[in-house]
């Protein structure tokens, strides 16, 4: 099968195949590339092309397209496909995937395609999620298994039933009412005895989550437990899905894009290939706070302007104390939100994760302050401006240390996203009292500095 | 099985049971908790403790403890543990991790070590390959089925071999020399008819790598194609090792962290709770050249002293100029070094990718302009000022959107992490040039200013 490492050619070579009236070779081009890497190529396509594609496509096909596309083009897809084609789709593609379409669409039109959908029935209950949460992420695509089988009815069962790709890999023991009594190996039940009963095969304390529970954290206990799948019961423990480890795999790379975009205040829809006017409006929001916060900091300058205009040099000393002010606190901020987000840091940790990033901060000021103030004595001539300089730095450097724990750990605690904007806030902070310090001692010792 | 939510209590009842005499009770206590929940369990426990807690358990125990724990307590554990205990435990664990470990004792403890070892067989061939390539990270635990075998008598086969946990998901269809001919889907094995030849149920055409590829290569390609996992084959595509999706998983999650880390000049081996000396002095180097970069934006402003003296007002822009500009880029550069850490952005993206953070920068750049340089003329009364602050802001975000494109796409051209300190890389160029623009252009109106 041709691999993403061919795609540029084959790109040009299907465009050309789709340009043309010859169908068959257009179909045969397509059917040679991965499902995975059709869906890069269908979204790098000329749009006019797009249409001829999809057309191309069997009911199978174009529903593992949708689960490969990225979300906005995945609703652009259906949004587009007539109703009686979208539900044939919806029937091959993977339940949390259709939930995702279904959604999308107008509630007239979710409703006509649902009836016209044979695995209704299974997508119905899972329409009432949250959808960034394990109800939205879950699928009912398992092998349901009776706690009185033996291990050969199970495969006899399974024999029979056929069932589809992944879900023989997931494989739970259910009473009649549906209840979760155990989870069951593949491997286990290939490996034992024909005779044994299932109840002996299987795992009884399963790791479990309620519907409601946030996606960041099935993805985290899927990755701290190394789980191929995790199942989602209710307060009864009965079954109402699971969610499997390469649905996690997304959402915990998605999750880390996310903070990362969130800590330079980008919002986590935005994306490389956006059109530029998308791309600009959804990041001048936290721009114009950032620029509120810019004009704090100017405030703060202009209290000082006359001692500025004795002292212009201080205007020198301005970028080093807030930059370097900037820089650790932001580290800081990077080490705790990653250490929240893995699950490293536990609440329980807090007061020792600030006293830590206190610490580097008064370790690095006392270190930074020395060296520039050194510098600024030098520089100047006069001790004075050593003092001030070199305080101004090490008290903004401490200052950047505690708000570098202290803000994300206080979002957490506020139950907000410890990522949000933080890099915009402490930057703000670290702008405005490094310019409080360094202007501020400078007023006081303005007699020694000239 | 007790998970996380209870480990806090367990901690406790666990400590209290290794400082008594009981035993039996510490085991108990021991045993209800999952291996996960017991690395970190381990990780938190008083020093003097660990030894007993070590102690208690079985080899296997042991082994699967290892896999859990981070790096360098894994390092430290192994170290301690007598060589005979650790061929033991080492022969238990999964063989990237044995390898892991291996490589990280003196030489003649790891030819000691391995003579010891059972499978020893196995792992010696992984030892040659680097850490952080498919090499350093694959396993050989699969399953090696025949071309001439039935689908009953591969069943049989395994029935009779008994793979441990993880292998018998990993089933290939090898030659008499190894060569790989297909992977086998384990449900396939399942519902097939048991007189099907094995050939005719496996995949011919998988996705594989070479030992040498990156492993963030090969977590990319099992999360782009969701694969189980990925076989690692040499140039005659003879079957080396596989490499496992959990192990992925990791990989990415780390991965993301290192972008996350370098972008602010942070070492990826920083953690929340290593020791402060030993956190200040990973944090230390990338401050130093941020310094270094604070000394030329000083340099730059040092240069236009008699300018802001006469027109001290000058010096309260500096932070919106440098800051708005600061910002600004550090958005580019997060969309730009996450989208070429996915993927997304392929070597013939790199013009568009330009085109549009240099846009979306004009467009910042116009608007934000207009605004703080009306702002600047409404507070200072003469219109040259809103010019200078006004024409500087745009100048420095146009620069800001080229920076955030060029910087981390030159380190990949470059064959360097696009992450590595591009953050302190951009921040420095746009507070040097803000300033240069901002006081440039004020002593050009200097009369004006006035």
């Amino acid at each position: 099968m041709a691999t993403e490492q061919d795609t540029a050619a084959l790109k040009e070579r299907i465009e050309e195949a789709l340009r043309g009236t010859d169908v068959e070779k257009a179909s045969a081009a397509i059917a040679s590339v991965h499902p995975a890497d059709r869906a890069d190529l269908y979204e790098r396509l000329e749009p006019e092309l797009g249409e001829a594609f999809l057309a191309l496509l069997s009911a199978e096909d174009a529903g593992e397209l949708l689960g490969f596309l990225e979300e906005e083009v995945r609703e652009a897809v259906a949004a587009r496909m007539p109703r009686a084609t979208l539900a044939r789709v919806l029937d091959k593609t993977s339940h949390d995937v259709a939930v995702d379409v279904l959604r999308t669409l107008p509630p007239s039109d979710t409703a006509r395609v649902l009836s016209a959908m044979v695995t209704a029935q299974e997508v119905t209950p899972l329409l009432g999620h949250e959808d960034e949460s394990a109800g939205g992420l879950m699928t009912r695509g398992y092998v349901a298994l009776h706690p009185e089988m033996t291990v050969h009815q199970a495969i006899t069962f399974m024999r029979l039933r056929k069932p589809l790709a992944d879900e023989a890999y997931y494989l739970y023991v259910l009473d009649a009412a549906n209840h979760l009594q155990g989870v069951v190996n593949l491997r286990e039940l290939m490996i034992s005895e024909p005779e044994t009963p299932i109840v002996e095969v299987m795992t009884k304390d399963a790791i479990t989550v309620e519907p409601g529970t946030d996606q960041e954290e099935v993805a985290r206990l899927i990755q701290h437990y190394r789980l191929r799948a995790l199942p989602v019961v209710d307060e009864n423990r009965v079954l109402k899905g699971i969610v499997t480890a390469d649905d996690a795999m997304t959402v915990a790379s998605e999750e880390a894009t996310e903070d990362m975009y969130r800590m330079v205040g980008l919002l986590s829809d935005d994306s490389v290939f956006a059109p530029v006017v998308v791309s600009a409006r959804r990041r001048l929001p936290w721009l114009a706070i950032n620029l509120v916060t810019a004009f704090l900091a100017a405030a703060m300058v202009a209290v000082f302007e006359d001692t500025i205009a004795k002292a212009a040099a201080l205007a020198v000393f301005m970028p080093v104390v807030a930059g370097q002010g900037g820089n650790s606190g932001i580290q800081s901020i990077t080490i705790v939100v990653r250490g929240l987000a893995l699950g490293e840091i536990q609440p329980e940790d807090a007061r020792r994760v600030l006293a830590k990033e206190v610490s580097i901060g008064l370790v690095k000021g006392l270190l930074f302050g020395a060296v520039i103030g050194a510098a600024a004595w030098a520089w100047q001539g006069a001790p004075a401006w050593g003092l001030v300089v070199g305080l101004a730095l090490m008290l903004n450097m401490f200052v950047a240390g505690f708000l570098g724990a202290t803000i994300p750990l206080g979002l957490r605690a506020l139950k907000l996203d410890p990522a949000i904007a933080s890099g915009i806030f402490l930057t703000a902070f670290t702008d405005v009292l490094g310019f409080l310090f360094l202007l501020g001692l400078g007023a006081l010792m303005i007699e020694q500095l000239k």
